[in-house]
């Protein structure tokens, strides 16, 4: 068998401490051109179309959290960085798919412009109706978003009657949740929490949010306590640090905060800092630490819910963050999402 | 009607901010002479003869938890300090006590010689089996102990198959809660979590823990993670900070934190400090603070279970500090608690 050429790919060659680089003397990312594998009965090859963009792979390259204690594997030195893609299939050697067919794959895949993959567990792309694009599996019909409808329904049990608030309102899981909460449970209300005032407005004005805090206000939690008058009952964490600290005073008794991520803390060189734990004992707080790969019996309804409420009209996913970008800027696409350039999801399209 | 004299009681005079004090310019409290009310129709006058010394109570006069926030009023400034008591009725009228019985109060006591307080709400002291001491009514019978006992089986639920880990082992709520994992319910690895080889000596040979270990020590990780090899499936957390930072390192997937208390931060100026915060995604761990007055329907049994299991001596209550002071020094035999001073129980029995 020979090789079906060569391929450049982003390896991990070192872990990070606070934020990722590609440059100076110690990158976390090194790009390098490699011969790709022959293709084995049953592996197909792959050109990338779009990378997925996800803020919680940070803690698989490099985090306090013990490798063998993290929900995934962590990402060796020296291999390259995964990446979940949607591609199309250059060479088959797979009874499951043709070549000129399109795939996604979460785990498997790489920053890198092809790979060869085992077919089994690989997911074709099936068209979406409505004309809603394809990326959108990387989205609100991906991990993301089903994290969010999954996390906001059966994990944090959110009901009509409920005061529902959402951190990073604004990007690929908040979005979903805040829209799920408005449109789909009709909640009594729903607050997001966003950075900056422009972002604020379209959670509100886009999303349908009944409120929008911003957390960089120096007034946030004094503002966060006049959009939540009558208290919270769910919080849909992604953030942690000092915006899960000034919901903690918001929380009502007995109520329920869902976290999904802690996106302040990945980056970031200090621990997280909380003056307001106590709440915890004093409201009967119930916080549940949540995993979307822990409810996959419930991914296939969650998808037809969302995809025919998207097709309906009734949710908007106009709201990905699509960037063009060479192989050579994949990571800077990837790291921007941590300063908050992204509205939805962020999805790299890889041209050449 | 006239007033049956005077007492000498202390007086909340400023909100601490870090520890209370009772010198300096601004102190906490004030001692202060003052004329009893008269007994109306439904009260009794009553001569305090121990008082319940509460870690929690400190956040009730001085916290950042809004004060309508707190499960139970805040003390208000120029009024006296709020304490559970036993004490003896001296004057009665009322046809529920006679003078010269023993009565205990948890809400509406203070630290007084002498108070007037409503009948209604306030039990009586009935005997206690074996010779085992009226005064364990404020600990292991009490708040403290229940809080232990309903914590670890009602809200962690935990179970004989579990490993089981304690914070502020030696106090009194987790020394009810090592006793009970080990003894009532036959946990597989009860670890406590104490100050000191001392104190961490008594949590293993005197309470029965599987291991204790110091969280003082510079290798306090490294020995929590040698002594739960199989992970932790149920944390009892009376501490928070840098305990419960270290603990999440430590919890298995699915596994239980119960939050009674947090008060590594009653005294502290300092935010709470978490590094593992993740931990709590990545484990999928359940957080759920609590309250004992939410479960008073679970008390009657569990104060069956513990005194029957008391005076037939399988766990044992020969571990209150009980403390002679005059009213003059009752705050800082109270203060002295959150250095640690005390093994089990810490009551001050009044001397005049």
């Amino acid at each position: 068998m020979s090789s079906p050429g060569t391929t450049k790919q982003w390896i991990l060659t070192s872990k990070p401490v606070g934020t990722p680089t590609i440059t100076g003397e110690n990158p976390t990312f090194t790009l390098r051109t490699v011969d790709l594998p022959p293709v084995k009965d049953g592996q197909i090859l792959v050109k990338v179309l779009y990378f997925s963009n996800d803020a919680g792979i940070r803690t698989f390259i490099g985090t306090t959290v013990d490798s063998d204690r993290l929900y995934l594997p962590p990402v060796p030195l020296g291999t390259p960085m995964r990446s979940g893609i949607i591609g199309e299939v250059l060479e088959s050697k797979s009874d499951k798919f043709k070549p000129g067919e399109l795939i996604m794959e979460f785990h498997r895949a790489t920053w890198s412009e092809k790979v060869v993959i085992d077919a089994e567990g690989v997911q074709p792309v099936a068209p979406l109706p409505a004309g809603i694009s394809i990326t959108h599996y990387l989205g609100a019909f991906g991990g993301s978003g089903l994290a969010g409808y999954i996390g906001l329904l059966d994990v944090a049990e959110a009901k009509p009657e409920h005061t529902i608030v959402v951190s990073a309102a604004a990007g690929a899981t908040g979005s979903v949740v805040v829209q799920t909460a408005v449109k789909l449970l009709g909640a009594k209300r729903v607050v997001g929490i966003a950075g900056g005032p422009e972002k604020c407005a379209w959670v509100r004005d886009h999303l349908g949010a009944h409120a929008c805090v911003d957390y960089k206000s120096p007034t946030f939690v004094q503002d966060l306590k006049a959009a939540t008058p009558d208290e919270v009952n769910v919080f849909f964490d992604n953030v942690g640090g000092a915006v899960l600290d000034g919901v903690l005073t918001r929380m009502a008794k007995h109520s329920v905060i869902a976290v999904c991520g802690a996106v302040s803390q990945y980056n970031s060189e200090e621990p997280m800092a909380l003056k307001n734990w106590f709440e915890v004992v004093s409201q009967r707080i119930i916080i549940k630490g949540f995993f979307m790969f822990d409810y996959l019996n419930k991914v296939p309804k969650a998808m037809e819910v969302l995809i025919g409420a998207a097709a309906a009209g009734t949710i908007k996913v106009d709201i990905e963050d699509v960037r063009e970008a060479k192989i050579e800027d994949v990571p800077n696409v990837w790291a921007a999402m941590y300063g908050g350039a992204n509205k939805g999801k962020s999805v790299t399209k890889l041209i050449s």
